[in-house]
């Protein structure tokens, strides 16, 4: 008997269903009944969570603690959240449910590791840096790192509120490209994918280095749990 | 305040990633949060809906008023069912809840209708065949209808079936074109996409006569009630 997958998204919805879709695409199936149940709440108005972490806005804690309990009362048996950002709060999650909470950023900072590679870039939102996320996962793991400058960052930001908005556009994607273009210049030799809006406009073909994209690293990891 | 629109899904899983990804494309947003709030509930092990009308198998009744009841427990305020087939019970789902329900058949064929096209040719799956979903429809509407012959529905269905497999390669794609040209030859001004793996495969620049889709025709429709 498989596991039912709930899903917290909304952290925006686009990359829920880019989630979702990965999810799918991923599971070993040959029709409908191969496919795994899943449960999604995708909440568009969690606030915003970059805001939070700088203390300009309203902490998404109690919403994604909410969303978490709803998806366990309607039969989920493991929690993954869809945003990386998000996971600030998630010992807030886990504190409050009492089915497994798989985590995006140890999943992937894990994948980064097993890739061998010394330095790591890391491509994150403003939030998922202030927190450090995964700066402190990668140290963890005993792994240097490395991420863009402040100016780098604001326009990096720019991109990700603009894909959030629906575009994809090749400019934007050159944009993209160029900011992970930089990072490996200055001697990464792997580059995390850290926010879900990423791999909507950046693929593995687009960089020299192992791409670590934390949507697709999840998307196998549960799909491994929720299949075990 | 927006509505919480409710997904009965996994029907299956890809044609529920499919709806849920055009109803984020279709919402005028600019961030975040001018997005709805959607739960979904994808159940692939939702007994075969082709079968069952058949009399092959198991009614999947029972799961489709469980998961209508389940979102409308976790909030849901406005439901819809991501599978033209699985409309078959639709009044069974109706009778269960007490939020409203937006049936993908009668959206799809009011807008077959307003289309002004006098014979309406239709694509759909055995069930929905078999229980004449969109015949009566177009019936009750004073629209004249065509259909595939018997021979080229179990082909039809063969492709249906790859698509859910995950299949959705030129040669698939080539024989859904083919029967859609068909249906045009015999005499039909507009065609109705009436199995939601359809689009998986087919596109409106692929034939010469409006190409009404029952995914997007009920993303417009639940859009335009959930921000009613």
């Amino acid at each position: 008997m498989t596991k039912t997958i709930g899903i917290i998204g909304g952290l925006g919805p686009a990359a829920t269903a880019d989630f979702f879709q990965k999810l799918i695409a991923a599971t070993p199936a040959r029709g409908d009944s191969d496919h795994l149940r899943v449960l999604i709440d995708s909440n568009p108005r969690i606030p915003d969570r970059n805001a939070a972490i700088a203390g300009r806005g309203e902490s998404p804690a109690p919403y994604l603690v909410a969303a978490a309990l709803g998806l366990e009362r309607a039969g989920a048996d493991l929690l993954v959240m869809a945003c990386n950002t998000a996971h600030h709060w998630q010992d807030d999650v886990r504190a409050a449910v009492a089915i497994p909470f798989l985590s995006m950023i140890d999943e992937t900072a894990d994948a980064a590791a097993a890739s061998g590679a010394a330095t790591i870039a890391i491509l994150a939102a403003d939030g998922a840096r202030g927190a450090q996320l995964y700066e402190r996962a990668l140290e963890q793991r005993g792994r240097a790192w490395l991420r863009l400058d402040e100016k780098a960052q604001r326009e990096f930001m720019d991109l990700i509120y603009a894909v959030k908005a629906g575009d994809r556009s090749e400019p934007i994607r050159a944009a993209m490209r160029a900011h992970a273009h930089a990072l490996i210049a200055s001697g990464a030799d792997a580059l995390i994918a850290g926010c879900t809006e990423i791999p909507l406009v950046l693929d593995a073909p687009d960089v020299s280095v192992p791409l670590i994209e934390s949507t697709d690293v999840l998307v196998r990891r549960v799909i491994a749990r929720a299949r075990a």
